[in-house]
């Protein structure tokens, strides 16, 4: 792997595991064992870096998790939604409830630290929203969701109740509030 | 006020905004005015402080949000969730949209790093949700709320959504994701 890579690559699990903050470029190039003018020659700054992994994770959720799921036509809306809750759990099954979402802690750690991290989160989050929100659209129009909810708001609801369960998985180290969220998200969406 | 109060204060602020290990004792001790001697005199670590911060955070929470809007009896269980979201809206409102919950930013900054910081949070956010369990198991007896839930998994879900509106509000700055979120929830938890 070239050096490039392999900084993207231990820099995207620090960032993830420990924060933006606490991450010093010394342990990004120590794990890589690359000199840090080597990094330095790569990356003008820690946070040009950040930013460069932030922008392939967000692209990498876009095309690995939201379009095979919440994007997949091919299954019915409420089977979309269900495979991305299984998708989300699995993640953090793997991850064995440590480390929470990638863009979640970055959210809360740095929307009042930098604007540049801020409105990269804002907008994905509001992409993500919007894959959300034409899922439940089309399942109110086949039927398998309830009509009298506003997609708009309940995509909103369910992005808010899978970060906050990713929270819970965290700090009880149990899949539970991930698993059980699902199920009861998508029993309160059934046409009556 | 007294050097020990002042250091509270300042503290609970400072972690508040900056997070546990962002913030540092020449910072709290700088704000407070209160050497650093006499700052160790009164707690022997940043750590010592930061738990007894959190740990008069959550009574406090406990005391002024939870029992008098999900405990307070006198109101209908419907009412005092509504009052419970207004509550919190109002507090972040009232930030303009920064900082967070200082819970579910501790949350996700410590869980990892600290048993004693995880297990502390990990037993607050339960006895929030009983709080939450209570209120909608009620709602139900009485036919406020639906009665083909399950209270349990609805106050998980519940104090998820919440948890990740704030995040939300923290990110786009704008309070809509808990004021909407909260009338998307009443609305799902409407009776047949």
């Amino acid at each position: 792997m070239k050096s490039r890579e392999k900084i993207i690559q231990a820099a995207t699990h620090l960032f993830h595991k420990k924060g933006y903050q606490t991450t010093t470029v010394d342990e990004i190039a120590e794990t890589t064992r690359v000199t840090k003018s080597n990094l330095y020659y790569h990356f003008r700054s820690k946070e040009e870096l950040a930013l460069e992994t932030l922008d392939m994770r967000m692209n990498q959720f876009e095309s690995d998790v939201i379009l095979p799921t919440l994007g997949e036509t091919s299954l019915s809306p409420k089977k979309r939604l269900q495979q991305f809750y299984d998708h989300v759990a699995d993640f953090h099954s793997s991850l064995e409830c440590r480390y929470g979402c990638p863009f979640g802690n970055l959210a809360i750690e740095m929307s009042d630290v930098s604007e540049k991290f801020r409105k990269r989160l804002s907008i994905f989050f509001r992409n993500w929203e919007k894959a959300i929100e034409r899922c439940i659209d089309e399942g109110i129009r086949e039927g398998e969701f309830r009509r009298d909810i506003n997609p708009k708001l309940v995509a909103q609801l369910i992005l808010s109740q899978v970060e906050g369960a990713i929270m819970m998985v965290k700090t009880h180290k149990i899949l539970e509030p991930l698993t059980e969220g699902a199920k009861a998200v998508l029993k309160l969406l059934e046409p009556a």
